[in-house]
């Protein structure tokens, strides 16, 4: 038996389940996992299914899903589940979120392919080179922007990149890149949204004497830290501690929150619904 | 439109999603809300649907589903979800959890009916009046023992009761009534099971040296604490807490699991399997 | 033998320590608890000490502490343990957070007198009877919101008001009378702030598609929802939880809050220095 | 001026406060952090006190403080904050808590010295190399136990060791060397203690149904897995989670406990009491 998963997103309306349900019977296959989920103001029907099927043949089932399911006109993907997401992860010189997401990969904790690193400081060249994973320098300035995002791009069809991670990048995409990529780009903010948007936010909240601090994972949209939220966590603070201490402390929860959510994006289990995310979590 | 809500267990097979679908677009209806889960070690298969139908008949909608599903031999219940669960809470002396089922039920936010309050001290029949609900005070000693517990039956049958609810009763039921009604008794135990099962358990763990003390909410079974757990929490205490602060931090935990607990079963999302249960969140 | 709390700040320097307890020995008694904090940045001192004295004789006590402690200029609070601190709660329509306090000041976990309750509705009038508190109903609207004011004044004097408490008052105090009682009126705001400032912040959050929702208790100042931060705490949501979840959700982080903070401030443990505040917990 | 960390114990009595600071002021110093607790059950008190000093000299300190405070009879330990601890880590063939308090000793976030790593397996020698720390492999079997625990005393001989630190050993050592080392030998059990001690702690905790799994630091007596408790933490988890699972979402609650556990250590934070811990935390 082979698995696979598949995601799907359209209007609300009886039968979606029934068809789906049938062509996973008439692939001699079974539910392994299904979540499904109706926006109650919208009407927005989101659903995830991990199946088997006694066909290893890839083109056959999304066309027998896709056949049952058009009249539905829905969002459909199916993928085996052992072709991997593959992920080019963005950094410049923290590497908290990097290490966290190279370690979790080689435990077999992250199921996604991580083909290519790109920074714009050569600084995390080491972390990259100990986990053999190519590393490609692309500074950034103002006159170098423009070339340094079609580098971007075109490392993204190299590798069939699936989703971009700026694991602290500190660079800001150009609008016209977040808008060919919706729901492609995950980014790790380093506060719990929509607190403290922009830059310096741990010293932005110990100003604001702030008792808990936060990091958020969201997709990135042309407008700077408001783009929908995957997965948000905190810790407490105490009077003791001070905006660096916040920073340190900060880290753990960053490299936390980036970790589930790409944990969460690997197995498909993160939607994308207008300025909200449907996370079907375990 | 009527609201229905089922809940299914049977070995896991290929045709139950599409028998359980099938049968709710022939009665008009459509999928609300669907959790499935099938245990890897074991191939039981549990499934909750929340749906809706264009008919308002309970025995015709439970008939048709039956028909669907008999082949596979499931253990089905179908409820309107406006007929509403029926819960007898027993208590003691201590009223923080009581007090809270009934400050959560008043406000809308447990969905359940409390025909009546058992209690084997007289003590909490004020809380009960201010909330009109029938207090019937059944005093145990080792002699009256068996006479108490026919009383309760007697009104688990006349109230036709679908769980009872041991709000920190300081009274154990016997093993019979425990076999009796298996997945139909809740008790909250004052400490995160596991640890420090039987009696004084903040005392326990305050000799322990914990860090985090908990309370459990759990079916009851003839081994005392033993019992498949529904929910858990914990509250971090430190050195400078006493067994006393240990008692008064845990009643917060107490009340919150406790009425985390009922919540879910109110709403058919706890399924009791084996030692086990599995338990649909939203 | 007596139990005093004294809390002091001034500019940080060799020797108050000393001083205190130089003055403590004096007294025949003891430190039970002692917590200081030097805030890196400004120097500023603060400490709380829990100590017993022979002499059970405020005045004495004081005047003994003020002595050794006067050269250093302190700002410095002396009082019994037993002379409770006095707190004046506001409300208006929703009463979970009045229960809340309610209850654990009945339970006795809440070591402050509530003299009197305020409401611009009389809906909460039974809550306050129920628990044989004074209830004095105070129509606010354009027109009377000076007279009301001032009432507040009055009754403030006249129960010798050490802290008014805003729990889900939803009127908004003058910038005059937040000026004159800084560090003396505490708030509850239904979001983690400082995201979601202002009304409706339930809604705000859902529409922003927040993975966690909070609460806030914080000091009031002319600044609406500015004011130093007390506590804060947050809990779980899904996408499958509408706003009116959100609502009934935060109600249980919002009296959770609100008590724990109240407690705080009823053990002298929280310090107002300039925007931010130095919290001593257990 | 010089930073000094002392820690005290002894019976609680007037006036080791005053002493204290006495002793500091008369070294030109002053106190930057105090935390104190008295035991109301036995009257012992603790303290921990990081003061300046216009002198740099720790024999002076310690005899001045020694000098004021003899009449007390306490433990009292003093060292400059800059003469950081040294911790001897021990590993079998698990990582990561190994590399976890790695990570962090480099970022600079653990504050203490690791001049060697012992394990009885061969596998981790190239973690430690890449970290350019000594690593010895020390094989145990019934035979050779004695040898090996010779040879991890010599080390712990030959290089000042403050503290040991069992990342995932997994060998017991002996009640002998338990005994010798008091409050010197730091474990971290993969479950939150007292469930589940013994082997295999994350199976036992899945058949148990837990809906919450944890870790537990905690210093090493003779009686396994009983020694005073250190710091514990949980996560949430549910019946979709299987055994396997359970492993890998515990391996992240033990490296955040145990790097946790080491950071109160390195700051004199912790203070053995009996079989309970007194920590001081920011």
């Amino acid at each position: 038996m082979t698995i696979y998963i598949s995601t799907l997103q359209c209007h609300d309306q009886p039968g979606i389940v029934l068809a789906t349900t049938t062509a996973i019977v008439a692939l001699g296959g079974n539910i392994l996992e299904n979540d499904q989920f109706t926006d109650p103001v919208t009407d927005h029907f989101v659903m995830r299914t991990r199946f088997s099927a006694s066909v290893d043949d890839i083109e056959r089932v999304q066309g027998l899903l896709f056949e049952h399911l058009e009249r539905f006109e829905p969002t459909l993907r199916v993928r085996r589940e052992s072709d991997r997401r593959r992920a080019l992860v963005m950094v410049s010189k923290y590497d908290h979120c990097l290490a966290e997401l190279l370690y979790r990969h080689e435990q077999g904790d992250l199921p996604l392919d991580i083909p290519v690193i790109i920074s714009n400081h050569p600084d995390l060249a080491p972390v990259a080179a100990t986990h053999r994973i190519p590393f490609v320098h692309v500074p950034v300035s103002a006159a170098t922007k423009d070339v340094a995002e079609s580098m971007l791009r075109a490392l993204v069809d190299e590798h069939r990149i699936d989703v971009v991670v700026l694991a602290r990048y500190m660079q800001v995409l150009s609008p016209a890149f977040c808008r060919d990529f919706p729901g492609r780009v995950v980014n790790i903010h380093h506060s719990f949204l929509p607190g403290f948007k922009g830059s310096r936010p741990y010293h932005q909240a110990y100003n604001r004497g702030v008792k808990l601090i936060g990091a958020t994972a969201h997709f990135v949209t042309p407008e700077l830290d408001e783009g929908p939220i995957i997965d948000q966590d905190v810790v407490r603070v105490s009077h003791a501690r001070t905006a660096d201490d916040f920073v340190a402390l900060g880290r753990d929860v960053e490299r936390t929150v980036l970790a589930r959510a790409m944990t969460l994006i690997a197995e498909d289990r993160v939607a994308l619904v207008g300025q909200r995310t449907v996370v079907f979590t375990q």
